[in-house]
């Protein structure tokens, strides 16, 4: 069985073990305040051009929503998301269990706009009685999105023009964000996203490492006491030197960005194969996740090979799956694939 | 510098490692769903000889306790702990921020008594009115405690009868178990514990992975829906693998257990040089931590070459510090510190 | 200035606060343990005919809704609710403030159904990893909506099926049950309801109290400690007799259900004559709160006799607004709102 | 059967009543926006000679203090309070139900010190590692105490200092302000509570009202979205001006504090009474509640015609009780109370 069913199948990428096994008995205080949690800050900090950042290192997806998302709300605050963001799809009411409401907005392609930011905030400032329902305070978006497709630089200016005309904070979830960074498609940089979001993280588990997201908190308010949500949460490693070792492997040399352009070259060869044999693309997505519509029969005759996500069943006997390219994925997989796909659509 | 601060200031043991390289390039299932997780599962319930536990892996020691009490409470009940508990001293308040106030006990020696147990509970259900403060459901534990002590089985079997007496769940931190297990003190086994509790909890971290908790569950209420609880706290690793992983290196041919009496053997070499010396033992520690009272000049010197854990300034120019050994300490490094140790108290 | 906004703009109907008066200086135990308190449960439980069911006395609805959902779920269940429901429209996300997710269903005239709750649930237990979403647990509706309609007794029972058959609780927001059960449109009892709810409120803040709703819970699963969340969520009056006292007056004699009549047949006179002016109807609503497009020119020329709430500007310079009457609502102020109306749209 | 075990068993003073009837057919807005609410909060204002202050009416105290609590700290922060301090033992956790700990300092005649600030502050900030524990924000003190006693001016001069030292906000539980401002023993004015706290509150329920606390809010940070606050903890009357009215009633012409002197002297001469029997008087209160040892056997006869409030079983077979007069509390059945006394003790 060859698995493209997510991007976490395997564990990390060699030159991620070969740190750790090197580092190993070097002894080091504990919680993140060891030398190479020290050293992979100082590198993201230089790659983003923000000297003045805070870095943390947590340890997935859904941990880090909820402690930076916690250390930007006030109790009675309320975050605006796209309908499918992850924190409103994935995450059994994270968010909501420290207390604050998601404010969804439906969203195009997973993305939203800067007009619908600005109209949920007049909706609620125009309220004959705004404290009845949730403050909006902060944008959460995804890079890329949930299903793979990325904001422009130019959206995300506005979102955050849109930010800052409603007093909101703006905070990226970049748990592929080495994947979107590395697209073809992607005018972004890392530089932009740390002027542009008020906190943003680099996704480590979805993208080489064993598990682990650093966060980048170029905002001062937000920076202030951070450690004690960590900690509060549960998200503060005893050996926090494990995800610092870890990034630093992955961020010298380029590794990540390499190890994104791999997954999402790969990728864009199993979207032109479906396209090819005539299979719908559901949404525009240029990196490591493509989300396709295929027969249930013809799905049947893959699946005995191949593991994809199901995400949804459709009408017409068809489902919409997931397949997703990682780091590790293989070209030869993937040739075997678009191989049997164009056999078994003849 | 040599450091005796703490028992994670390393990585993982080899062992640990060689398997988590020899298996990394294997697709998997996520979320704690795959073949190593299922194997470090089985092999634990077997250990405990209870086939019908369910067992969890997460990361971190705040992260399981605040998942487990969280699961093992309703929003108006409390958890009672010895005042020197973990969760009331190093947690920042996360029992807290799920909701639960904790109602502290005075301990002795880290330990607090199934009398004093009965006593909370007494005092609660006699109020006239018992709703006007939380209500005693569940007794948190440290084995060994905080201060390296360690409950004798007749202790637990008389907080379990209280358990029992009170209607209250009995839920023991186990971040250090293995440590306490092959204690020579120690008169507690796995399937001891697992009779005992409702759940209970085998450290990883502090004893040789990278990171990593074994949450064993044999109440049949708390495994009800324990994944929901798991993922809303953020605790569920996408490669759920990394944790099981480690814990078939530890727990296969009793690994854990050998490491934990390595780290006993040379602390009790340690508590006796102090002792010989004339220096006052704190605790009644048989286990890797030790406590000891020192001379602050004595200190200085000392800490010119070793690493302590400072835990309270004290009369008389003192200061009580925590020794700790773990897996990875070196004779010869203990050999050393009893040799200045000796040399600066002549 | 007449206020048709909403229908708390008095104060208490004057045989409550007569009863108030009468009452004053007897001394009974605090806590909602006093004699009046008790009368007014057995009261309720005689009128709903449920003898084993508990009574409780709350102060207003958010605080109500709160309290009883907290009692309802574990952390990671969500309740069912329509979109246009109070607790999710008017609460400030005091659901979510609690640790719940708020699960939405869209509504027609405010109202849900049996298919759409059966859907949500199927869609939750479907998905290949449930506890990826919060499960659901419990419905949430008003009777009547928060658009003033009524569920028929079919629908009820055709949503108590439903949630039989996903094991979700029932519970009904009755903050205007009085203005429900009295309607000439409705079919349903309160021996009805407290068969189909596991819990469900009787308000009085609405009709005729100065505050105060009676919280009647059937089930003796949502029973047991309920004064612990009541008392945590800081809901328990000291002098609790002054909710047990108003509840006494307003029930007996069936007055309430008389208020509700009298709000009723008032609205349903302003209904007919907005009609009969050509004015559009939002919601057929048969009870005393009516939504009535309004072109802006008209509503401004009434609104300098009458307060009504905005809703929700809509297109072609028209807006959605509600008019409420209540128990103290004049037959006089109605008749001259219909001449005033009339005059102006000739 | 007398009771003297509360100072709320019976409704409301009559001026309260009257006014509240004199006003019940006047139309005002909800949610504490009307005319009354305003006027009280104008009153209060100049009462406290704090123009800037804002004022918000509540229902109980328990509802009040998790508001303020709730208002006044991130997250990871803690409240300080007595140990014998109302949220630490009356509350089933109210406060650390909205995610905090409360940190308790042990108590002398129900007081703290601002010694004892300094000194938990100290400790906090000194650890190695501060963010491992909640960090105070806020000191939270009852006048007078749970035990009747006050904090004399200097007192408060120095907790405020403290507070200042240790940037933490300063909180009083005023439920029974009244009795504690009109104490012989009493040296603290409204404007000196204003001019020292962040936020203090003046108890209604407790003193003449039928519910009802005046919040008094002299700090603008703590002012901002209060009302964001009130409304989500289900603390916000659709009826306000139940509240407005009551304090308008209470705070003209001095009622609120004739009422505590009423209650004060009668308190005084049930003390002076018990002394002269030869009881012991556990705290030196001068305000409406005493706390006396009595042997079981007095008890029990003098509980054939009063009621007292249990504090706590004592050796020697003794209770201690509290017995409470209040603003109804009658002459003619304190001097009986005496009477019967000194019959029984001769």
């Amino acid at each position: 069985m060859i698995r493209f069913n997510c991007d976490y199948s395997e564990g990390a990428h060699p030159r991620v073990l070969e740190k750790l096994i090197h580092t190993n008995l070097e002894q080091t205080p504990g919680y993140g305040q060891d030398i190479f949690c020290r050293q992979a800050a100082d590198l993201i900090k230089s790659l983003c051009q923000t000297p003045h950042a805070e870095v943390h290192f947590l340890c997935g997806g859904t941990q880090t929503n909820l402690t930076v998302i916690a250390a930007m709300l006030r109790p009675y605050q309320t975050v605006i998301s796209p309908d499918s963001g992850h924190i409103n799809v994935h995450e059994t009411g994270a968010i909501e269990a420290t207390g604050h409401r998601i404010l969804t907005a439906p969203s195009t392609n997973g993305k939203i706009t800067a007009a619908q930011i600005n109209q949920l905030c007049k909706e609620h400032w125009q309220d004959d009685n705004p404290e009845f329902a949730p403050q909006p305070r902060l944008v959460y978006l995804s890079f890329p999105t949930e299903f793979g497709t990325l904001y422009s630089k130019q959206e995300l200016l506005a979102i955050r023009r849109a930010c800052d005309e409603n007093k909101l904070y703006l905070f990226i979830d970049g748990a592929r964000l080495g994947y979107g960074l590395s697209s073809p498609q992607n005018d972004v940089t890392l530089p932009d996203l740390a002027a542009l979001c008020d906190a943003f993280y680099i996704g480590g588990t979805k993208l080489g490492a064993l598990l682990g997201e650093a966060v980048v908190i170029p905002n001062e308010k937000i920076q202030k006491d951070f450690r004690y949500f960590v900690k509060q949460k549960g998200a503060m490693l005893a050996k926090g030197r494990v995800l610092g070792i870890q990034f630093l492997a992955l961020l010298e040399n380029d590794l990540y960005f390499q190890l994104g352009a791999h997954a999402n070259r790969l990728a864009l060869q199993i979207r032109q194969a479906c396209e090819q044999v005539g299979l719908q693309i559901a949404y525009d997505s240029h990196t490591n996740q493509q989300f396709i519509i295929l027969p249930n029969p013809l799905l049947k005759q893959l699946e005995e090979t191949y593991a994809f996500a199901h995400i949804k069943p459709l009408e017409h006997n068809q489902m919409l799956i997931r397949i997703c390219t990682s780091w590790a994925t293989r070209e030869e997989d993937v040739a075997q694939f678009i191989q049997d796909l164009q056999r078994l659509t003849v």
